[in-house]
């Protein structure tokens, strides 16, 4: 039934990156492009090249048409509206319309849809959701967001951000977060946090092979694990209790089928998720416990692309809201 | 619409009392019947008398017949097959199928349902959550339970207990859980939990006017915290501070329109709900902080006879699962 939806454009807006690619029923993506952002040029600047990658994404992929526009974006945003809130990797960006912006762009009705939740919907219809009903999925990236798949829909949330599932605490006066608060999962388990654990660490003069790195990132840290330095364990288990403790928390209060972890620092492999898999076994209620499965995303770089293109797919038939261009 | 619904039975199985009641599709109980469990008689003798108890409330409502019966009983259970597994408010009840006695015993359709999971159900069509989309109930009594709406529909997880909203980790390593898990809201926030850290504050030789009361409830508590006792305050500013972190952590992560809070702990008012709605104002994210309602619950000792009232209604009109009688 998916693979005759018809084909639609997506739209990627990251802090580093713009991406584009055409997706196609089957959640194929076709004609993937990709260009650094260089978000300092200001929105009008940034979407012009924007909507051009998805006119070259549109021709290589050898579609004569999109039938709608999906877009990705941090938030927060207005899904109803297809407004930009001030996304933070995006300063200076303040209500920007992008959905009515690339709705007349394209001549296409088109969806704005926060990145984290997209990512969630793309890994329920085409990766390692597939067949679930209830399903968390959480980004480890720089920052820790999610999103959830709610009796096989996509939960919006009253706020359209689709829940914070990065911002759940994990130890309290802890570290500070992005948020503002104090000891969130963010604060502990975001690439951008391990990161800084390993250069507070290093900066109290204890010996470690990251030492030589410099500055270290998340991926220095998992890789100076895997060579047995003692320092990159000890930050490295506190991150995957970090995201044990939040995760046993989801699993507790949502009871999914299958909670997916995707975003770079979980290219890290077994090193992150067996641990997490077994606190949550271990620690959360035991009908929750039994009934969810731990696993890796499937869907690797090109989640947000895809899950916006299913985005779009979801407005087609109603299930989501959107904004069209002027007759 | 909604009255427009039949009667329907409802029966509520609690450690300590009985209750049955016919509930109309306006929500109002006629017939209200309250007996005491006397669990120590067994699943069989207890049962006969609940079931009695369901006729005495068909008879005093003045309702020739009911369309289904409701039945609410604290997990776990399976929603879907009607059995009972282990509750730990009914020890030695092992795999009793409830739901299938039920519909035998009254002839008609019958739907087994976790206890706070119905209240939340039931808040949402008759209560504080009328006329909202995604809503949040937690009860603050003996335990910490709730249970969650979304989209319009009862969330009933994967695992058929529809969210554990009282296990979400408020302070690693703290207070042994009764899920034995360290640290959990209902370990700070339940009455029993209340009880407990006055007697051991009590036990110190702190003085209080709570050292007058003898074994002191939460009740008595929240009383000394009025009067101006200072060792209540304490434990009281410890309740809602748990209280505050937990919602802030689930309104981050459900983006409700509202939380509602309920149970025997919800008496204290204000005294219990102000702190709490202060803090999750301040601590969760912006969009979903201005978007959640933190409110009482308006059905008092009836949520869950009007819960399991609301979810028969559900099994009438295929939104939930239950059990028929054999021809």
């Amino acid at each position: 039934m998916e693979q005759d939806l018809p084909p639609v454009l997506s739209l990627d807006i990251g802090g580093t990156k713009l991406a584009a690619g055409v997706v196609t029923g089957d959640g194929r993506i076709h004609g993937w492009q990709v260009t650094p952002t260089r978000r300092e040029e200001g929105p009008r600047q940034v979407l012009a090249r924007l909507f051009d990658l998805g006119r070259k994404a549109v021709a290589d992929a050898g579609e004569p048409e999109v039938a709608a526009v999906g877009i990705s974006c941090g938030g927060p945003l207005d899904t109803a509206t297809g407004v930009l809130g001030c996304p933070p990797h995006l300063p200076g960006w303040i209500d920007v319309p992008v959905g009515a912006l690339a709705a007349e762009a394209f001549g296409v009705p088109s969806a704005l849809e926060n990145d984290a939740t997209a990512a969630a919907l793309g890994e329920f219809r085409y990766g390692a959701g597939r067949g679930t009903r209830t399903m968390l999925y959480l980004t480890v990236s720089t920052g820790v967001g999610g999103g959830s798949v709610i009796g096989g829909r996509l939960h919006r949330g009253a706020a359209g951000n689709g829940g914070e599932l990065g911002h759940v605490m994990v130890r309290p006066g802890g570290r500070r977060c992005t948020c503002g608060r104090h000891g969130c999962l963010e604060a502990y388990a975001s690439g951008t946090a391990i990161a800084e654990r390993a250069r507070e660490a290093l900066a109290t003069g204890r010996p470690s092979s990251l030492a030589a790195v410099g500055n270290p990132t998340a991926e220095d840290v998992s890789r100076a694990v895997e060579s047995g330095d003692g320092l990159a364990r000890e930050i490295w288990d506190e991150t995957t209790w970090a995201l044990g403790t939040a995760i046993t928390d989801l699993v507790n209060v949502f009871e999914p089928e299958l909670v997916v972890l995707g975003g770079g620092v979980t290219r890290s492999g077994a090193l992150l998720l067996d641990p997490v898999a077994v606190a949550v076994a271990r620690d959360a209620m035991p009908p929750a416990a039994r009934t969810a499965r731990i696993v890796l995303a499937e869907l690797g770089a090109g989640v947000c692309v895809v899950g916006a293109g299913a985005v779009a797919h979801d407005l087609l038939s109603g299930k989501t809201p959107g904004k069209t261009p002027h007759a």
